[in-house]
């Protein structure tokens, strides 16, 4: 048996265009604002995050051409991206995904945003979903 | 301005084609073990609920060809299909989302799974995001 390794939902990732359209459509419409804006460089994305509880909605922009969320626009169109869930130990669970026969994008936990430690697991082999791994 | 509507995501909502061997990679790789299970006959498929905190990753399948999952399925793949999110008032915050000129499914809310009260929001008007309201 494996133990509770997620704590929480730590984000939904949504792409989209126009980072402040979307933004907009979420203040307006749920009542749901910014708490942090960031460029991360390192996957080529400017993020907004709304909080909700202690989960945040994470609208994602393409800042560059060769971003994966830009190729992901083009080939799939807006909408949901990737789920992050809250881990106390990335390295940990990142080593359990590969022991059940995982894939992963990230060989070993680097620097998320807003001073995360993070990893990605390939949809493959994850039931078509990108999953990050997120230690606070 | 709005009031802020989103309490907690509620759910994020994963298409899988074997609802059996998505509940063994959650349990197997992340220790995330089944709540709640339910077949929602209105909606056309089985749901598995894994708690993870405060919310739960919703492991969906198709029950009928004729079910929008199973139609998502064909056409996309496995993947992440809709979120959650937890509202105290669905008729109100439904009424919201269309006089900011959102697009709803349901016209009124309608009972969801394990006894909630439900409404979906239209991916188009919502920068490509299935969303659904749900009032516990």
């Amino acid at each position: 048996m494996t133990a509770p390794q997620l704590t929480e939902i730590d984000h939904v990732a949504i792409a989209v265009h126009d980072l402040d359209a979307a933004i907009a459509y979420y203040a307006d419409t749920f009542g749901a604002t910014v708490t942090h804006r960031e460029r991360v460089e390192h996957d080529g994305v400017e993020e907004a995050l709304l909080k909700v509880a202690d989960s945040y909605v994470q609208l994602l922009t393409p800042t560059r051409e060769d971003s994966p969320v830009a190729k992901y626009l083009a080939n799939r169109g807006e909408g949901l991206h990737h789920v992050g869930y809250r881990v106390a130990d990335c390295a940990e669970v990142l080593r359990s995904v590969k022991d059940h026969g995982g894939q992963v994008i990230d060989q070993v936990p680097r620097p998320g945003s807003r001073g995360t430690t993070v990893a990605f697991v390939h949809p493959k082999g994850a039931f078509g979903t990108l999953i990050e791994l997120v230690q606070e």
